[in-house]
């Protein structure tokens, strides 16, 4: 294991009805002028974004609202946020949504923290911010886990580059997670959803520091339980427990948890990162159609993990040879997939790159590694070529 | 399942030489007058406290230093720490050492954040804290997860009372853990600590309100990771692997993680917080020694979870009948604490109190309650007293 700082400082509040603690909370914030941010026009529609506004009415807070947030949020978009929070003097950023209206407010949360300087120059590891605004999420989907993170992934929609940026000061200060909301979700992004917790938790699994036992304890429950789940949701999507275990495996999927001791790969989410920028896939959908690949292509070099990823998490019979026993587990990972209506490759995924839109998409993954990408197996641009051919 | 808040502010910091990093940290949070705290001489020989000090010498920050606090701590040291912090203007309470200096740590705080108070009132529950100093970290024995927690056990020496109060505000702001330090601790209190830490989740785990799988799935992991770090210590104590996750179990443990969207139990804690009133036991072994009297008086009431601890905490084999399955559960994990030196009644802890003894143990334990006790049967003084005979 190698030493780790874990720091979740966000104010969990999980539940039925929770969205009418949302004016009291952002009160004990201190906060006096709020953006409400969101994306599909599903939250105005339930009734949800005017049980936001009447909650801050009520508390005597002002507010602004801005909706539109696409999924693969547009930097565009983040630009208009922090230009309507200058004139408004907004001082904190309440999401509602999903991870791509997260994302997206945590980006407005840092303009507005460093108003001189341009956003986009943290998302492309050119400057660490120093200072953001405080912010909270009403979370709509259970997926991508930002509403505890310390991520936020932007698409520069101009140069098609979809980038990632991660700092501790943007992580939440409180996330109100009501599992009803997700009950009307399509089960398409139910299925990504779970897909995205799956590889959160993954792509800390395929570690080469050694690991903690605990932390291996801990991740591959959690794994086995998301697998169950999503069973569950794909066939009854209005089961309320299946649905809040749903949620809070998101939530835990990817505040690091389940990362502790251990070095983590994220290569398969740099790859993907490539495919929506590009094409603008589901980022879920997107990961269970490159996983595979990647694994086949890695796996010879942390042997150990990917043994212990079969036996553990996908519960296959131990085989003659330990290359049996890798393989059994990334088929059964397939067969999983396929029962929740995944993709395992591209084509499944809807898209056919040609040779040269792989190279591109190599070339630009390269260059946002910025060297060597993952632990498992480190991977240069032509590795990486490869990869994205054998998922094809 | 049921609504939950989940908040755990702390900063972890994790790993060897860790203790290195205390006064940047220190100086993050703006203190300028520190009340170093710590309980056995060990800290002062081994050099921890030489380190601390030097460190916020270089970082220029003031501090005082009170050692003493003694395992199930005085109220009577806590009212000295809040003179002496008084005196100091102390801003922040570093407590080096394990639960008992953490604990006691925190009662200054409370008794510095509310100075014209009298701050037992808030261990008898006569009023809640409305203001605390911020208290951090330097974890020496991995056991009773205050680092990380919102509670504070302290022992009013004069009346022999052990009371509780929990609190959100008391969460530290940081802490070091250094499994290093943990290394040289004498066998019978690491196991103590182990056993704190299946006690702590089990308190939790025997809930009525339905629970919820993802926590289940997580706790169900913690604990049988719990013992198998246990029996590795007992036999290879010096083992910085297990040491690590034994010290990072212990967290995880009690900060609310394995308590998401259940009730809890905690009546076997609050009857050992009496046997540790009257008779100063180590607080995880007094737990082992009711634990399993309390499982046999207490399981037809809530019979399906008895049976799922016994199947997936403890693997047991499923027997003909429920009550034959629950029964070789509870006698595994009696295996189990003899297998670590722990005692599984009270004649093994070292103690047999009289009838006389008991009726005051259960009649100080119902007063403390201040109603039925516990979630899976709530408990009367009848009840208690009958589990206090068959534990003895």
């Amino acid at each position: 294991m190698i030493n780790f700082v874990y720091y979740t400082p966000t104010k969990m509040v999980f539940g039925k009805d929770t969205q009418y603690e949302v004016g009291k909370l952002v009160k004990e914030t201190g906060a006096k002028s709020v953006l409400v941010h969101y994306g599909s026009e599903r939250v105005v529609r339930t009734g949800l974004i005017s049980t936001v506004t009447k909650a801050l009415d009520e508390e005597g807070i002002k507010y602004v609202v801005l909706g539109g947030v696409v999924p693969n949020p547009h930097l565009s978009k983040v630009r208009e946020g922090i230009e309507l929070g200058k004139a408004n003097n907004v001082d904190l950023i309440l999401a509602v949504g999903g991870g791509s209206v997260i994302d997206s407010s945590k980006a407005i949360a840092y303009g507005l923290g460093e108003p001189d300087k341009d956003v986009w120059e943290l998302y492309r590891h050119e400057r660490k911010a120093k200072k953001c605004l405080p912010v909270a999420t009403i979370l709509t989907i259970a997926a991508a886990g930002s509403e505890m993170s310390n991520s936020s992934v932007i698409t520069n929609e101009v140069t098609g580059e979809k980038r990632a940026y991660d700092d501790d000061i943007a992580r939440p200060v409180f996330s109100i997670l009501n599992p009803e909301f997700t009950v009307t979700l399509p089960d398409y992004q139910t299925m990504s959803g779970c897909t995205d917790m799956m590889m959160h938790t993954m792509e800390r699994y395929f570690s080469t520091a050694g690991n903690m036992e605990i932390t291996d304890a801990i991740a591959e429950a959690l794994m086995r339980q998301v697998m169950k789940t999503a069973k569950i949701l794909h066939k009854d999507p209005t089961n309320y427990e299946a649905r809040a275990d749903a949620m809070w495996a998101g939530s835990l999927a990817h505040n690091g948890l389940t990362g502790c001791g251990t070095n983590s790969d994220w290569a398969t989410h740099l790859l993907e990162h490539e495919l929506g920028g590009m094409f603008d896939v589901t980022h879920g959908a997107g990961l269970a159609a490159l996983w595979p690949s990647w694994a086949r292509y890695v796996h010879d070099n942390d042997m150990d993990r990917f043994v212990k990823f079969a036996l553990n998490v996908m519960e296959v019979e131990k085989q003659p040879t330990d290359e049996e026993t890798v393989e059994a587990g990334i088929r059964a990972l397939e067969d999983f997939y396929h029962e929740i209506g995944m993709p395992i490759n591209m084509k499944e995924l809807g898209i056919e790159p040609t040779d040269e839109q792989i190279d591109k998409l190599a070339e630009s993954c390269a260059k946002a590694a910025g060297g060597p990408l993952g632990c498992a197996k480190p991977l240069l641009k032509e590795d990486m070529v490869k990869i994205y051919k054998m998922a094809r």
